[in-house]
């Protein structure tokens, strides 16, 4: 492993790094590098975690502003391509602009993590998020 | 809302820049920026989740055997106490046996925390999960 | 065929019964007799164009009061029977005593519709309704 | 209301009454009073749709190719400018092509057919319906 530091540069809207700005204080970061460090290891935890070829059942959630040119064609076009996995999707109207999409999918975990970050990488997706969970064949209970 | 595009830069090990870039392209991203700028509002929705009475949208998962006694008219008598957070719920039956239920809820985050916990603390639910995410409102993007 | 009149008592709720009345009159009929009977045929034809082993998709809309005793448990155990009919179910609370219950089918019209039959049938359902469409396939447009 | 039970006679032809005990066995009900009702409620249902600021529930299901230029931009447009109408819309995939969407609703009904209208004309949509419902409190049942 290289431990030496790399610094880089990074874009983002300026509401974006202000919000950034009050949680990076409000956490006791030290700067902005610290936060964003943690934040991506965070993520590397999750994307490892995730996949493998075990059976699962779960949600993805997307939230996105409807208004954005070509967003809705894109993110069917994924769904349409992953049609194995997905049951059906919930949609409802948040307000004038934005839209939550709630998947719900079933398949191999990997399958299922691949399509999931297909969605969430689209342009102008605000927030998305995989949750996974028991197909419940595993829990008597 | 300002809606410029600032720049800035950030440094850390190379180690982590590297297993970044892998994840960066693994999950299809366009950039760094785009994959970085996807974490930050993934960490400010969570971040926010925790003030009770900030307005947030979500999903509650849940799956569970409806064979259970009762465990339907359990689950639903809960769902109606709470009828202003959730807009509607989808059902799909994964088995013989098991079902998932995904509620699409939106509300003031302690009311939506308390409904979450009510429904998982039924007897015979195998897991359940609560999912936050934005309104949309707080991201320009 | 036997064309004789035949003549033979039924039962129902004594509002039920007054909105019925009400009903008979707005609409110029000459006696319940007689608006029942149009009623019975409209139903035979709707029941025999239905069905047939084509290929449909469709909706079935119930709406029912979930305090019913075990109306739920009931409704679940004939979904989880036609699982293969079913994509997925839609589930909106109308009010503390009302559910919407909408499932997206997709299937061969005489099992659908057996499926739908058996839902409605359920005591407790105050109204159900099978919405044919199309599979999309056999329309070019 | 008056929950009391009424017992009444009709009368109509023998060869009616044969195929309508046919109906009442296919269908799985208890008796022909059981179905009778089911007739009644139903016809009440669409009796009254006809009446403009009459409170219904109901749903809308449309069949489209997503593939169709701009459709799901032209779609969700007319949904965001109902708000009010739509409690969510259910989308499932039947294939590579073909999606079906259905909206659950509720409302003033002649807002509600305005909004089915406008859906079912968007160029593209293979196969419209708008199913009323009752919101369950007319109906004591």
């Amino acid at each position: 492993m290289h431990k030496s530091i790399h610094r880089f540069s990074i874009s983002m809207s300026g509401d974006l790094v202000a919000q950034l700005d009050q949680m990076v204080s409000a956490k006791g970061y030290a700067n902005r590098s610290q936060a964003i460090a943690d934040m991506v290891r965070d993520e590397l935890v999750e994307h490892r975690s995730a996949g493998g070829n075990r059976q699962i059942a779960g949600t993805i959630t997307l939230v996105y502003d409807h208004h954005r040119r070509n967003i809705q064609a894109r993110l069917t076009a994924i769904q349409h391509d992953h049609g194995e996995q997905i049951i059906a999707t919930l949609h409802a109207h948040l307000d004038h602009h934005n839209c939550m999409e709630v998947l719900a999918v079933r398949g191999r975990a990997d399958q299922v993590k691949k399509l999931a970050d297909g969605l969430i990488a689209v342009k102008g997706v605000k927030h998305g998020k995989l949750t996974m969970t028991t197909t419940g064949r595993e829990f008597a209970k």
